[in-house]
């Protein structure tokens, strides 16, 4: 079927790839016209402006944005509602907020738009591994787009099945679900990367432990020098900690063991803080998920003001005086 | 090659069993002779006792012992370490603390006995599977239990190669490595164990959100009834969040998606405290492993005495009386 | 001078009592008409609506609303405002949410009409000890509302004076501080909630290892069985972790050492919450404050998801069957 | 009563100097002559070593040993053991592990000499404010050594008694207790700086937040330009948050405001480790402890393996490239 796709980065343009591959056509915008060109050249049709793009599509359209999450992402839905009509598709792939999402299909309702918001996981392997979809959205619209997921999904490929789960949504092992009404969708992938955070968190104070295992703060007869990168590599086969995170994991320390091209900053890009703030509404307890964001946090500074707060104490009651 | 096994639990068992079905000999001694007859039944050679078993074994022997870690294992390596003589090895299998390891090695050393610690990852899928081993002691030991090692680890399988590892030790895409002298084994088994401990943990709080996302405390409008089942089996399909425990999260749920067969209540084996003991004594921060092992601790308690004395001081300052 | 006041509860009672003693005057409101009667008896004007309220008040109008957070105080803010004019001021003494604040001065900016938030922290001990108070408003408000001010605050009393003082702000030192704008006063107020729920979890849980120091997990002799109430007494004395929290901590365990008065059910009331959103927002490290409030979250369940989650984990990789 | 000290510095001086105050006699000795010169002038015996000091000692002898917990505090407790007789008293004073102390008394008791632990809170303030002592042993021990801890305690002060202590043991309110058998004095003074480090942290985290209320994270007109030394101070005036350590935290705050004299790195002394470990044994949740020595360990390293290990992953499923 076709489908619009407005942002033309890593993840959207390789969704139009992977659903021209499959027989799809698309039409296609970016603010970037070079990257426009370059998917012209790969089949599909380009368009100049927003209104050009919703000109190009056949009714009733579906188009989808593709855009950092925030105000640019804001501002193009709005666009977009504005030139369509009744029986359209606004899709919001990014990694928006899920009550920016309720709030935009309840304005889009009156005029008869469809909103569906899909999280999207897969990164820079969705190309070929294809894209993990977690999607909000009302049922009809999610059975017009079926075609458009089937094509983005990832299939069953060599994963075994899940036993036990013969009567169920088959969608899921296809690596697609309908998670719920407008919302839904982007609140999975949210949680979703709180978990992501929490397993790298945790992963990341296993090998630091490990880093550390010949610290002079040990006695000399209980150090070990360890192969990190070979622990890595073993503990994907048979481990119960083995997934695809240790596999990346695996993957970096061959090629440097130490490290030695980071510089420890570490980013985070929303999902972990509204994650929180979502458990925190639940009154859900998440002190794994909350630390693994805090380290982030703390990877960003040099020196901080509360450990210097708890230097001016120490030294209030014990006179002690922190080496620099 | 030949292998004494003592211990034939879950565990002990299905390692006999592998060896056996690839060609392995062994002779096995448990205090229950009726797990030794199934596995006489199966090709195993049966002894009623410790020292049967070290009679049977040739020199120089090697005996595996695979027992649960504490004071019966202590006894068992230390009474069979009294009927061996040089060059035999004496392999300990079971989650042992490494600090033990170390001390024994050096117990043993002037007998000219090898010690082993083998930390051994698996579970009940091990005998299918194969065994993720990670290994301690010295090379010359090592290097006569390969073939034994070889046997027990799962092998590459259809685990795709980590770019980047071709000049590394090969040993560790067979599934087994040589961590360091006797104790590096049952180390990096216990962060292993520590690191899986986060890992369900940032499952499990992720889960809970997810489970809540239908809670009164939330606005009606931003309520979600999602279906826990379907998203972790889509999880499995391209996203980063994949893993084996994912695996094993998808099929206890698509059983039985309140989990109403579980009671709560969550044990811990040692490791997990282990580890932290570890972060503690190199003063690596390890808040994520941390408060994965403390959820297990508060999940044993009914009401603590640490939330009484909450609602105590809230009492004096604020006249608060708590809803029981 | 004089103020009128709505909301009679514990706080706002008291605090008019604290003003009639000091020779102010107040005119009082609340739905509960035996608590008026209560204070016109204690020699306070009553009123039988906020109509009559705001009718009783001399121009410029002083009116505190002192209503349990939430839509009753944004309701009556709301009325009380419609009803007030050019150079009144509006006081929400409340535990309102900061970013509330914001948006009512902003809304009653263009009618002149001054709104002065007071994050006020004392409870049950305000009447007699004195209110500590973080203001939030315009210095104009701030200035009319001193006298109030400064009968309100503890004053300086037996505190010995914090020496490199002598040039600041003396209001800080009387008891209250002039916070910044609208808002800036809760948000104060919101902190200082947020550290009191980490001050008070860093003392429930060193009690509950003191409590648990004669476990049956530990060697016997390595078991103590330790008078509570006499520790919590002699850390009073002289000790660095001497508060305030720990005068009322001694106080409730001198009479009831195993505190079984209390379930083990601990409420929040928000602000801990509105705390972490902070940190979140302005990326933050704070593992402590919300350990703290999770703490709380999970007094209140009695077998969580999560943990069952674990256990569920647990029997998939090793068939671990957890007691019930 | 005469007590002999070995241990000269700034705890070991002060306790002689107050006991000299209040009539007691001392004989004093430290490897730095400069040190026992400096208090023989002050009125104590001087000792050229710890044979003559116990030479100088009246039978039954009481000697104290306040020396940096570790091998110097083990060496020399061994040694003056080694001098003394039946019925004399070893006291340890310093910040020694617990399971040392009950390791020692066992190993004194065969010669019937007594060993007391005394955990001792005051710091550099305990000459003036006296001392808060935890103290293990036998009860003959203690109720020889009465008169040194009634000397060395703050006594009551004007520190309002605690309601409903009438029956209670008199000497917590003189600020010491007999905490039990030998080690357990130790036990509670390493809890009580556990809980220090969780106040420490709790408070350390608040001014974080507050200090951070300018952030260009936030919207600009939900930002806040806070004092946070006046808030230090007000808060010290009838609020909950109430405390020794914020009345140091308001202290330190008067003079430098932005603590630019501190570096960010925080030392920690031993105790927030073994409290931890304690935790670990009894199976008891510390979160916040945990936390708040997680912060120090944190804060003393500048680029965190950890963290590198984070953009690791995050190039590997993203290629994300992190900011240097």
């Amino acid at each position: 079927m076709q489908l619009g796709m407005i942002g033309l980065g890593r993840m959207g343009g390789n969704i139009v790839r992977r659903l021209l591959r499959d027989g799809h056509t698309a039409v296609v915008f970016d603010r970037d016209q070079g990257a426009v060109a370059t998917l012209v050249a790969e089949g599909a049709v380009g368009a100049a402006s927003l209104e050009e793009l919703v000109g190009a599509l056949e009714v009733p359209r579906a188009a989808w944005v593709m855009l950092p999450a925030g105000e640019i992402t804001e501002a193009t839905v709005q666009a977009l509602a504005g030139l369509m009509v009744l029986d359209d598709i606004v899709i919001d792939g990014g990694n928006s907020f899920y009550k920016d999402d309720i709030r935009r299909a309840a304005e889009l309702k009156p005029k008869g738009i469809h909103y569906v918001d899909v999280g999207t996981s897969g990164g820079v392997w969705g190309l070929e591994r294809g894209y993990c979809m977690m999607i909000g959205g009302d049922t009809a619209a999610l059975d017009r787009l079926d075609p458009i997921f089937k094509t983005l999904a990832p299939g069953p490929g060599t994963i075994p099945r899940t036993p036990g789960r013969e009567d169920r949504d088959p969608r899921a092992e296809q690596g697609y679900i309908h998670a719920g009404p407008s919302g839904a969708g982007h609140f999975v992938k949210m949680v979703h990367n709180g978990i992501e955070y929490g397993l790298m968190q945790a992963y990341a104070e296993g090998f630091d432990i490990l880093r550390h295992a010949d610290s002079t703060d040990l006695a000399e007869s209980q150090r070990f020098d360890l192969n990190i990168g070979d622990i890595a590599e073993v503990w994907r086969r048979g481990s119960v900690v083995s997934s695809w995170l240790l596999d990346l994991t695996a993957s970096a320390l061959a090629g440097d063991e130490n490290l030695e091209s980071f510089s420890g900053f570490v980013a985070d890009s929303g999902e972990g803080r509204w994650t929180l703030n979502a458990a925190i509404e639940e009154s859900v307890p998440a002190n794994v998920l909350s630390a693994a964001l805090y380290a982030r946090f703390r990877s960003r500074e040099d020196a901080s003001y509360a450990d210097k707060l708890l230097s001016a104490m120490r030294k209030g009651f014990g006179g002690h005086q922190e080496p620099k």
